[in-house]
């Protein structure tokens, strides 16, 4: 039998798990990313995560054939750079061999959110489908795209990153410099702009005040959720703009590439997804070209906190694709 | 030798050339669509043109091993179906096995921005790259998107519409209902209605007036061009505003999908090439995500009238293609 770890290395958590050549999950372990996010310090912990999942799932270390990390970061494959993990304060981070010599066998880096929605695609809600795009709404927005297996990445590893798609010219100022963009409307930073505009400027009141007094510059999907099922009419203003927008850029995927399936997940959808997949699928609908959106489906992702490293996991087992990043 | 025949039927002219295996132009015909275009006449002008082509190319007529024909509508090929060609007057065309029983061997039917972005990438501008991405700029603007050599549709072949994605969320109002679609700021129909306003409304001024004075219905590109050359104002806000769109547009497409070279081409396009290039170019760069455009060719068509006759000839020479449509 072969064996696989993957890892999602994030901002506040490294979760690893250890999967058998079908797929199956033999075992599971979490660790907190920590605050000293000083590349070697976190690398440590990684390995540490990795010995805790082999020993939960009952498995020796000689025993796993590859090993599959994911960063929240665009990857330079052929430089074999992080290039920029805004969440742990990485920029340029050049590793070289440096995985495949701690772990000891073929290791291999990538984008979180391709791993995340690989994992989708062969396991989730994606299960079946040809092609696929997924988009996780979280603080930003990521996205990724795989089409017949393969996982799209653009010339310069840029593609999929649906966050940055501009759906309204001269809209709202993003943090990536260009307005208008997606993530600028409908993620966490477009809606705590678009709430502290209400308030300061309308004049509108919101118990987020109570619920998060620091919603100004960081608030809790979980907060969200609170908020809107006490009737938030801010909240809910917030909510209902950022729905329209998502459906606006899935309905720009379909009438730009045709995929047959739109997967959604991240935490605002997991904690509002009653709330948010019926009016992003109106919008969707109402926003694509013609009859466009006939039989394409909008689906929740349904690996939850599994996704990102099982996407790892089943993506390094193919030697194929270890060979694809940092030969 | 093997030799098809490739059609391009608009709602002006009917377009024909007959190559050899190799993609080599042996003759071209052309003949006027005619006011009359209840398609059982036009499809027999589409014979006439179909005989000159045959007879400029000295190749007999059972010398030719299948015939493409490239309509301006979307198709529906399980049910056989030219859904709408406004130009011609078409809506829900059934069209069975007719192109097949009129000229006695496989016939095949397909959309003509398509055909046309087909021609250019293996013959035109976007020979030598895997993945292209056509937009084609006159009175709206059509698309056509190859991923490795395939034609990507979509599930309701509606896919590769790029008039259609949505740049600017509650922007102008479209011709297909929606708002804010490129087409609806970029293309002819897009300048139109901008010129109008600021004309009507804010009192300016354009030799418009003189050189094509139906142009708040309709303009050609050739007045367009005329017009800019004489340094009017309102045309050239118009022409700038369009640039920036359609250079947003093709962010959008790097961003979301990482394509290697976007080809534009169409009327406009080719009146003021001189003038677009450049600016869709600036634009695409500044609104892609990160680096993405870097590497990404912006490219002229280079097929000129050939592009859609071409790539419908070269696209039915294999039987695969064939038997995709109408089976």
């Amino acid at each position: 039998m072969n064996y696989y770890v993957g890892i999602d290395v994030g901002g506040t958590k490294i979760y690893a798990l250890v999967i058998n050549e079908k797929g199956q999950i033999l075992g599971r372990a979490k660790l907190k990313t920590g605050n000293n996010t000083q590349f070697n310090i976190v690398f440590e912990r990684i390995l540490e995560c990795y010995r805790m999942a082999c020993s939960t799932a009952n498995i020796r270390e000689d025993e796993i054939n590859a090993v599959g990390l994911a960063v929240p970061s665009s990857i330079d494959s052929n430089r074999r750079i992080i290039k920029h993990a805004p969440n742990l304060g990485w920029k340029n981070i050049p590793i070289g061999d440096l995985p495949k010599e701690k772990f000891g066998k073929p290791a291999f880096l990538d984008n979180d959110v391709n791993m995340g929605t690989f994992g989708e695609y062969y396991f989730g809600a994606g299960k079946g489908y040809k092609s696929i795009y997924g988009m996780f709404v979280g603080t930003g927005i990521g996205g990724g795209y795989i089409a017949n297996g393969v996982i799209i990445r653009g010339v310069n590893n840029t593609a999929s990153e649906v966050g940055h798609s501009i759906i309204k010219m001269n809209g709202p100022q993003c943090n990536c410099g260009n307005k208008g963009c997606l993530e600028a409307i409908a993620a966490k930073v477009g809606m705590i702009s678009y709430m502290k505009k209400l308030v300061d400027q309308d004049g509108k009141k919101t118990i987020l005040d109570k619920i998060e007094p620091n919603w100004r510059t960081t608030v809790g999907s979980s907060a969200l959720r609170k908020a809107f099922y006490k009737g938030d009419p801010v909240v809910l203003k917030a909510l209902k703009r950022s729905a329209r927008a998502i459906g606006v850029a899935a309905a720009n995927l379909i009438t730009l590439v045709g995929v047959e399936a739109i997967v959604l997940g991240g935490g605002v959808i997991e904690e509002l997804g009653e709330f948010f997949m019926p009016r992003i699928k109106n919008s969707m609908v109402k926003n694509t070209f013609a009859d466009g959106a006939k039989g394409v489906e909008l689906l929740q992702s349904k690996l939850g906190d599994d996704a990102i490293a099982l996407g790892a996991a089943w993506f390094v087992r193919l030697p194929e694709n270890q060979a694809m990043l940092f030969r």
